[in-house]
């Protein structure tokens, strides 16, 4: 997975464990794309100072994940319940019932709520 | 819930956010079932001591869940599984198809292996 989604997703999992500073130039750097330049100029600190930050924020995310592990659960829960609706549509396409097309479409939907 | 299964449940999820003295204090009284003094004799400190470690480590367990939600999404999970695995009963008992029956009994169980 590309570094930048690796880390979106840790912020959006684990950003609360960070301190408000970390959280928010995290956020502006890898949510809302601004540059070291434009978060330094907005915190009034160095770009040199926005860049420990990220850094020490970025470790301590990936510290938390090594500990926790909820992405790596959530993206092998993602892939299994990919392969149930994938599942249900061969189901699907083998009867036409409309009693169990409602009932497919219930559990396809709840799927897709699971993660 | 009752408190001593929530706690367990925080211990396996966030126990490793804790010191390791916490973690094994706690999991001596929440999962090994160890007395007050019990864990005090084994780790050579006073019952009172052993007592406020273990209110820290249930602080900081239930302020990670705060945080997180990781047993909340969990329990939300459990449920929401719950319900599909009543519906797929629902499909199984309506049909005796003989590949359908071996598709629901692989759906069956991807969705117990989901958490």
């Amino acid at each position: 997975m590309e570094k930048k989604i690796q880390i979106s997703m840790l912020i959006e999992i684990y950003g609360k464990l960070l301190t408000e500073k970390q959280l928010s130039i995290l956020d502006d750097y890898y949510n809302m794309d601004l540059s070291l330049s434009e978060i330094a100029e907005n915190n009034q600190i160095t770009r040199q100072a926005v860049r420990d930050i990220i850094k020490k924020g970025e470790k301590k995310l990936f510290e938390f994940e090594e500990k926790l592990q909820v992405m790596k659960k959530m993206m092998k829960q993602e892939k299994q319940i990919s392969n149930i609706l994938s599942e249900l549509t061969q189901i699907e396409t083998k009867f036409t019932d409309e009693q169990i097309a409602q009932i497919l479409s219930h559990i396809r939907k709840e799927l897709n709520c699971l993660v």
